[in-house]
Formats: structure tokens, C-alpha cells, sequence
């Protein structure tokens, strides 16, 4: 039998009495209903909590298929997607992959180059991405649901344009992999249009909750990850999470004690790792909760930090800064690969003491350590462990994290399933690029940018 | 003339009176002065603040030929080093090379690809480096003042070894460049017996201030960038920000507003930027305000966030989720490579409106309507402009932040130079690891372990 991804709390014991948890169990309870019987704000975007058993089959095949050609004609894979069109991906990917994925030699690898695009609006950045592809054969799969988005919709048009310039158009389109709604929108009727082959953004999962379906598995499985392995490790977790039982589910605890700790004024969260190849995994968790739960002007602050590394920039602020911290701490348990510290004859370093022993076991004592020392500076601990360095441990982490903050969002009363708040920035963006449609917000920002001068 | 960063704080006006800014204004005279003249806590620190004019220019040379030496016989320099050891430096090479500088053919990059190691104690990761390193020939420059933190240490044992194993004990250690204290302590004893080239890790000089020292200079000069002209920019900003005139001097402003922010109860302050290569730059801004400021149960926590990536992520929260957030955006004027927006034919993207402008114009239409959107969500901003993305600006933009970080200690009361919390882990881990001296903590920890069972 696989391995548990466990869940701890006991680090919070001198900031949150056993009866708190008691007290705060209804309520937990109240938000877990909601949740599962899909009665709450948001409902609609709910077909992740059984995705892991209930996907689509036929499709699943065809994205195993699909990555197969991707590896055999291709040398560099682009992804072309913003937020959870391509956290979750980049995440299992830079976590279940080398560590240094694009830089060792093919013969290592084994699977083509991955890069991103589309995440961003810079010109420097596209134009260095071509540099990196350079006369090389490579592929383009392109994650929108509307296929409307800025970012990605930019980054498409000079993507396929490169395409079409090396290939012709016919050749290119069989480079061009659209994952994007089932039956409308932009994307999905280029697409259709010029043959290229599709995969499903589905109705009722948003982005931040969609690294399970084929927005994250086309490219994990690009990357030589076990896919198969990763769905069912959600499945797993899912198994356990659907029972009601406060005592025992682990996503309860999880959302309850984040919960009791936020309306006592620690209203920022530190996701911690300990392992560089989970720090996309930290940044896949800050939208998931970010936008999950930031909104109303209220949430918990999600930020992220890499240990050991960060305890050399961010460490002094959380064992002795601001008071108002907590830390999730993601330990993974079997490390897949290991070195051992070397004796050194002079021990100039006075580092013999640790002669022999593996570099894995030091960090998971600095690990410990650091746990006593924020504890001991007033930074509640909770602890993450995952049960290895692989796909079935990160497919129960990601649906941990997952189901947790649906219910974690109905306790705190908001809406965890939408995010208006992101369009504002849109409407500003497109009045002032001048946008058909948006003439009178941009009178109302020029008129202030006037009213500044 | 060189063109100045500038800095601005007018979309403050909703949360910050004019009044208020004349109501600080002696205080942050007063800081300038503890600063400027060295009477405040952590004075001995202060050795960055002549050290662009009054560097050691025998030494300067010495590092220009050092890097030239490494790009002669290397194709990978290995950067140990952690926290102000090498956040500097990978923050100056991410914005001033190419943005996938380790992954573009050597004829582009023209210079060894660089690593950097000692920053985790992740076995897996040492592993995977060796692995991209593989049989190529390679140098190290090993960056640590007392030559025993824990984690270069451990790295520079493994590294050495390689090296030796390699090239014999002799040539490798003219391929070991020692970053570290001028007269003692184990990496520079070592380094004396070794034969092996050293550099100076300045007394005066905290580690999160010593990026324009040889810490960072080495390996930005191994990376092609024009070192000397990075110098220019923070002299430059130097004699500008020596001037106390607080309606001119943007170092006392930044440092001003901030604070009284702070006093009203935004106490995370979040650093913005719009481009990729701006993140490390970033990773550096952390490291020097949360260990300076973060202390005494006080202070601005620091994050970040690259636009417009993030704002796929944490753009919902900034926009309305808790309100204690004020974000610092950093633009870069003049962008160094760019591309156009291409037409469609089909226009399926509805994107044709943008057909034909610079995406770098469409990134700064994003950045202004970011600021708009924020500022009416309630999120205080301020901007700082670099003239482009070179290195006088970013020599600039290097001396801006210390300058503004230590009057802003003063203003906040603390002492910006030390960073004692730094200390608690490592007592603990060095218990828990069995290090000799540290009997009664091991003790303490195993008592309160035992408890928790």
C-alpha cells in the first residue's frame, strides 16, 4: 500500500487550545457540507473535487498520445499560459523532474526542453525565448479557455508565426496543441479552423484548480512524468478527505486551525519548503489561496519562502519581525537522490562532525530546528509531510491544498471559486491601450492623470 | 549625462497628507544624520555607504583578471555562497545578461554559465548540479566571511573534491577564487595554505550591503556584465542621495513614506516589477529590508511579485483582499530589446487593436493601469523608474535601496545592520546535528519532543 501525505498542527499548541478546535469543529463541519454538497457561493466551479475518478478517460489517452509525438519531433516545448494555466504544470514538473531540467544534456533528460510563455508582456523576455529555440524543432501548447487573455494571446500570434514561417502553415498546425474550452470561444475556433488538435478546459474547474486536468497534464507528461501516477494519488486523497470526520481529515484540520490562527491577527501564511524542486509548487499554492481567499478585504496573506536558502533573507523578519506570521512547513520524506557530506582532512571548516551522514539527513535536523526556533519566536508551525519525491505523493499534496482551501474559504465566508477582483486591473488596462468598447473608463483615467500633474 | 532613477510617490496621495510628510520630515533627518555620520546602532556597518568612491582599486583589477582567468578556462563558474553572498550577484546577472543566460548557445552568452551552490542543503540538488556540470571544465568562487557557514561549507567539500579528483590538487586550486575575511577565519586560512586566489569580504560591510564589494563583482564580471560602470550608477546615486534635503533627496522620501505607512497599519509591503529579469532583484530587496528592518517584534514584511505574471495569482488578493498591503513598483524606462505585436488575418483574438505596438508599450500601459486599479482597491503605491536595463541604472538602484533601508531602520527605531534572530535556528540545529558546545540545548529540545509525544 502507497504511503499518506500527513498533516500536523501539534507546533501551534502555545497559540491554539485543543478547545478552539473544539469550538471551531461546527463550523468546519457547516463548510465541508458546503463544499460537498456543492450548495455554497461558487458551486458551479466544484467538477475538481471528483475530477481524479471522473475525468475523461478517451481524452486522458489522447494527452499520453499527444506527448508522444511532442517528445519524437521535438527538441523544445513551449507552454503558453498565465496563472493556472501553467502554475500547476511548471510545478509537478520543476518537482517530479531533474532540478536542472533544460541545462543537463539531452542524454540525461530525455524529453524535450520545456519553457513558458505568455506569462508575462515583456518584449525582452519573447524575444530571448526565441533565442533559446533557436532553428531547433519544437512544439506549442497553448492553455486558454477563452483564448482571449493578453499575456498568452500575444505570445501565441509570435509563436505561430515562427511556426508557420519554419513549417508552412499545415506542417505547423500539427505543432500547435489547444487546450482550451470544449465548445466556444476564440481559441477553440482557430483551433477547429486550422486542425489543431484540442484538449479540454472544463466548465466547472477554474484555472487555479485545474493542474489535474489536461491544462497541467499535457506538459507533465511532455516532461517524462508519470501522469498516470499523479491522478491517482489524487484519488487517493480525495478517498480520504470525502469522510466527515473532524478528527481524522486532514484538510478540516488544516482549514480550521488557519482559520482560528487568522482571527487572531496572524493574517500572513509562509508556505516553507525544504527541497529547491518544490519552490513552483509554493508558487502554484499562493493563487490557489491568494485568489481563493483574498477578497472582501479580508484573507490570509499567502508567501512562500525556500529553506535553507531564505532563512539567510527572510529568517531574521520571521523569528523576530512583525508578529503576525504563520508558517506551513512541505517536507518530503524519502529523498530520490542523496549525497554525503566528505571528511576533509584538515577540517578547517570544523565540519567533520557531520562527516558521513547525508546531506538529507542535515537538512530535515535544520528543518526541526527551524520549527523550535520560529515556534519559539511566535510563529505558529504547521507541518506537510509528503510521503516522496514523486508523482503519487504531489497528485495527494495538490488535492490536499485543494479541497482544504474550499473549505477553508467557506469558514472564512467568502466565495472561494470566483476572483472579480482580477478584472479590475482589465478595464483600466484596456481603456488605456485604447480598446474598442472601454472609451469612457479611459476618460475617467485621464482625467486623473491630469488632475496628478 | 547619464540619466537618474527616479522615484515617486504620488499615488500616495489617498493615504498620506502632504501634512504627514512635513510631520516626519525631521525625524528622517534625523536618521539621515544617525546614518551619515555613524552615531547610530550598527555604525561599524556603514562601511557601504563610501565604499563606490573609496573601493580598493588594486583589488578592482584583481577581480577583472580573475574573470577574465575564469571565462578563459571554464565553461561553468560555480557561485557558493548564501544570502548576501550571492543574492547580489544573481540579481545583477539576471537583469544584465540574457534572460535565459545558462540556457542560450555559448555563441550568444559568450561566457561560462553560471551556477550557484551552498544556498540549501538539498543532497538532490548538489547532485543534480554535479550532473550538469558533468566533464566540463569548471571554477568555483566560494563566497563565506568565517568560511564555516553550514551550507557553502558542505558544498564547497563536495566541489573541491571534484575539482581535485579532476584536475589534482595543485590546478584546481587555481580554479578555487575565495571570497572572504582579509586576515582570518577558516576560508582564509585555508585558502593561504591552498595557494587559491582571495578576495575581501569588507569588516564594515554587512553581507545584504556587499553586492558592489568583490562578493559580488566577481562573478557579475565573470558574466560579461561591465562591472566598473555598475559602480558609476551607485557613486553617482551616492553624491546625490548625500545631499539632506528632504524635498529632493528620494532616499529620505522612500524611507518617509513607507514608515508612515507602516504607522498606520500596512505592514506588508510587496515590491513590483515588470520584468522577468527584475526577479532576483527582487529576491535581493527581501534580504535587505526584512533582515535589516525585521526585528524586535516589528517591521514591514517583504514580498514580491513579477507583473504581470502575478497578477494572475496574487492580483486578486493586492486588489481587495486584506487591506495592509502597499506595493513599491519598479519600471524600467528604456527596454534593451523588444517586439512588435504581430497582425492576424482572422483577428480571432480580438487583439488587431495592438497589432503594431511595442509589447514593452503595452507592458507599461499594464503597469499604469495596475497602479490605478490598486490604488482604488485601497493599496498605497509608490514607483521607482530605472533609465533602462543596464548597469549604471541598476548601480543606482543597488545604492538607492541600502541608503533608504538604513534611514528607514533609524525611522523605525531599530538597528538595520545586525540581524541576531539569524542566530536562533542555527543554535538548534547545531544541538540537534550533535555539534560539540551544544550538549544543553540538545537536551532542551529532546525534553520539549518527548513532551509533545
Amino acid at each position: 500500500m502507497k504511503r499518506q501525505l500527513e498533516f500536523s498542527f501539534s507546533d501551534t499548541g502555545a497559540f491554539v487550545a485543543p478547545r478552539e478546535c473544539e469550538e471551531i469543529r461546527v463550523l468546519t463541519e457547516a463548510a465541508f457540507d458546503t463544499l460537498t454538497k456543492r450548495t455554497g457561493a461558487g458551486s458551479d466551479y466544484t467538477g475538481w473535487i471528483d475530477w481524479p475518478v471522473d475525468y475523461d478517460k478517451e481524452e486522458f489517452e489522447r494527452i499520453l498520445a499527444a506527448a508522444e509525438r511532442i517528445k519524437s519531433d521535438s527538441e523544445v516545448l513551449v507552454v503558453i499560459g498565465i496563472g493556472g494555466s501553467y502554475l500547476g504544470a511548471r510545478a509537478a514538473i520543476e518537482f517530479l523532474r531533474h532540478g536542472f531540467y533544460n541545462n543537463v544534456p539531452a542524454a540525461i533528460r530525455k524529453t524535450p526542453e520545456i519553457y513558458y510563455a505568455g506569462n508575462n508582456i515583456s518584449g525582452r523576455y519573447l524575444a530571448e525565448l526565441l533565442d533559446v529555440i533557436g532553428e531547433r524543432d519544437f512544439s506549442v501548447n497553448v492553455i486558454s479557455k477563452s483564448g482571449t487573455t493578453t499575456e498568452p494571446a500575444i505570445a501565441f500570434r509570435v509563436l505561430r508565426d515562427r511556426l508557420e514561417e519554419k513549417y508552412g502553415k499545415a506542417a505547423a498546425a500539427k505543432r500547435i496543441y489547444a487546450t482550451t474550452d470544449a465548445n466556444k470561444g476564440a481559441l477553440k475556433t482557430v483551433a477547429d479552423t486550422e486542425g489543431y488538435e484540442t484538449f479540454t478546459v472544463p466548465d466547472d474547474v477554474g484555472g487555479r484548480y485545474s493542474v489535474l486536468t489536461a491544462v497541467g497534464l499535457l506538459p507533465i507528461a511532455v516532461s517524462g512524468a508519470d501522469v498516470r501516477a499523479l491522478v491517482e494519488g489524487a484519488a487517493n486523497m480525495r478517498e480520504t478527505l470525502l469522510k466527515k470526520d473532524f478528527d481524522k481529515n486532514i484538510a478540516m484540520q488544516y482549514a480550521a486551525v488557519r482559520n482560528i490562527l487568522y482571527r487572531k491577527g496572524y493574517n500572513t501564511e509562509i508556505m516553507v519548503n525544504y527541497e529547491p524542486g518544490l519552490h513552483y509548487f509554493n508558487e502554484w499554492w499562493k493563487q490557489l489561496y491568494g485568489e481563493s481567499e483574498g477578497k472582501d478585504q479580508k484573507g490570509i496573506f499567502p508567501a512562500a519562502v525556500d529553506f535553507s536558502t531564505d532563512l539567510h533573507s527572510m529568517g531574521q523578519f520571521i523569528q523576530d519581525g512583525y508578529r503576525n506570521l504563520f508558517e506551513t512547513v512541505v517536507l518530503v520524506d524519502e529523498s530520490t537522490r542523496n549525497m554525503t557530506v566528505p571528511t576533509a582532512a584538515d577540517d578547517s571548516d570544523n565540519l567533520n562532525y557531520l562527516a558521513g551522514r547525508t546531506m538529507d539527513a542535515v537538512n530535515k535536523c535544520a528543518a526541526e530546528a527551524v520549527v523550535a526556533a520560529h515556534v519559539d519566536g511566535g510563529v505558529p508551525n504547521m507541518k506537510v509531510c509528503m510521503p516522496a519525491q514523486d508523482e503519487y505523493s504531489l497528485g495527494q499534496a495538490f488535492y490536499f491544498f485543494e479541497f482544504a482551501c474550499g473549505i477553508s474559504g467557506y469558514l472564512n465566508g467568502v466565495n472561494p471559486f470566483n476572483q472579480e477582483g482580477v478584472e479590475d486591473y482589465k478595464r483600466n488596462m484596456f481603456a488605456l491601450l485604447g480598446k474598442p468598447g472601454y472609451e469612457e473608463r479611459r476618460a475617467e483615467l485621464e482625467k486623473r492623470c491630469d488632475r496628478k500633474k
